[in-house]
């Protein structure tokens, strides 16, 4: 049995959409137990009498626009995320679940839960679109812009470690986000990265430039949380923009009309394709306990997701082997805490 | 009458392609006059006998894969691009263009042009896809990985100076690449910017996440080259694969094939959008004359759209403007030169 924490405010749609998509979770596995942290009296007129759910009571939440993470966090020990990840850190849970702000699941996990021992910084790690069959981890894509290239050697050990046993890939290809393909390309960072890379445990095949991030056979993609910021918001801002203008154009005359009647089937293949709902969420690497940041719009399917990915994290028990390769490889540099 | 130099051996399809693009540009513009640089018995051969065209031979050509632009500039004094470049040093041509490496164009505009005067870093300055009417500009996206908040500003005041002034825009709207829109998002670099930014005379309308660069109302985002190199190879990279993946699919049934013909005149409508042909190329700020790099892949319509930009450039004494500028106004920092 496996008993996660699911933060019931967090998201645009909450509480709504989280319960849906939890009961739908709770009703496709078998082993999986969940409790809800958030407006007791609010979820109990929502939720019908369910085994494996619990409710406790987390009278606050947080605004997704909230501008100082740190200061609401300290300043807000009763929030539903607060709360969520609190179960982790006493290990009541095993793991949390949140589609609230990003910042704030970032430092919760820094402060509450705190970092695996040895690991110098956490990274969000989403699965990004491709058209590669089973997608492409992208790391970090947001927790740190202050990095060092040592700290980006463990970042691809953990979606190493993560690939193959949690998504059953054998000998995952790792790159390193760069402007050009050749070793000596982009900044000082990146040349280093690339030369620590080479040395380490890994089936590293060198840099690989964002043009070809749909397209490569990347299964994991490391870079610095800026870059790999703007790389994953400019690549779903393009996407979004070009199918709705698509949409648009189509809409535009009759002609496009009755077209799009005969190749409904073809542009929903084609819909499906970036269709992020699948995968659910971001994994946070480098905490101790297992979180999954799912995404702010996220509706029932997309939550349920969420959900079940968490649980396939705590099954594989990655944690566990993570642990015993930082044992075995610390880092040696001197660490400068971004907390 | 305008005189610019043209590489001639520059560019996947050169020197066809290029020869091809710079007849159509004299034809089109009469006070226009070129020098072609290249192989003079080849291009003899190619081109019939044409007013204001005068060819001078280089005997020697960069790959477009070199790994040393240095290196390969200092020992190839006789390279198209070095002569054509040469030229503008030497005054003869008023501007250059050329389709070859772009790290080569770079370093010879460093290198054999110079920078301009008190202008701290040069940048390379594309127009990008935008929904917007007339484009949007983005720098620097690749000619300098190592920037101070200083030489930002500098960008942005030289692509607000080309705003007004070639593409006749009123007050245009300034802003800078970053991870949020709030002020105190992004890193140490990001955070100086924007207050320096918030000081100059511009109409800085503050951060703008990548998700938004399509759809934005922005005419100029500036951005440090990594930064910037990774937003628009992933923007591109972007559009691309999804055009051709949605083309595979369109094309997989019967049902896509009949749509595609009732729909064929929203598609090519839809392919307009992103068509990068009609821009030409990407003007290269801060170096003491005008210099356009052509895209690699260009073919005549887009080297000749990329000979017209140059025109235009030169016509509208950018430079001038520029100088004005930075003499009254010098950067303070301590210089540390990239080079």
């Amino acid at each position: 049995m496996v008993k996660l924490a699911i933060d019931a405010m967090g998201g645009d749609y909450a509480p709504e959409e989280i319960v849906k998509g939890t009961l739908k979770a709770l009703h496709e596995q078998e082993d999986l137990e969940v409790v809800l942290f958030g407006n007791e009296e609010k979820l109990r007129g929502m939720i019908p009498d369910t085994p494996r759910l619990q409710i406790v009571n987390a009278p606050q939440t947080f605004s997704m626009g909230e501008e100082n993470p740190i200061r609401a966090i300290r300043s807000n020990k009763e929030a539903s995320m607060v709360m969520a990840f609190q179960s982790v850190k006493d290990k009541t849970c095993q793991g949390v679940v949140t589609a609230g702000p990003t910042q704030c699941a970032i430092v919760c996990a820094h402060f509450v839960v705190g970092r695996l021992k040895g690991m110098k910084r956490v990274a969000l790690c989403p699965q990004i679109p491709s058209f590669k069959e089973g997608g492409c981890l992208m790391l970090d894509v947001g927790a740190n812009t202050d990095m060092k290239p040592e700290y980006l050697v463990q970042y691809a050990l953990y979606a190493d470690a993560y690939a193959r046993k949690i998504k059953g890939i054998k000998n995952p290809k790792v790159y390193l986000l760069n402007i050009g393909v050749e070793p000596h390309k982009g900044r000082d960072f990146e040349r280093s990265c690339y030369q620590q890379l080479t040395q380490a445990p890994l089936n590293f095949c060198g840099n690989i430039e964002p043009s070809s991030l749909l397209t490569s056979d990347a299964d994991i993609v490391v870079t610095d949380g800026f870059t790999g910021n703007v790389a994953m918001k400019t690549l779903e801002g393009t996407a979004k923009a070009i199918s709705d203008a698509l949409k648009k154009d189509i809409a535009s005359n009759l002609g496009g009309k009755i077209g799009y009647l005969f190749m409904k089937k073809n542009l929903r293949q084609f819909k499906n394709r970036f269709n992020t709902e699948q995968v659910g969420g971001a994994i946070l690497f480098g905490v101790d306990g297992v979180v999954v940041k799912a995404h702010g719009n996220s509706k029932e399917n997309a939550f349920c997701n969420a959900i079940l990915l968490a649980k396939r994290v705590v099954d594989g028990n990655i944690l566990e082997q993570m642990r015993t390769y930082i044992e075995e490889n610390p880092i040696a540099v001197e660490e400068q805490s971004n907390e």
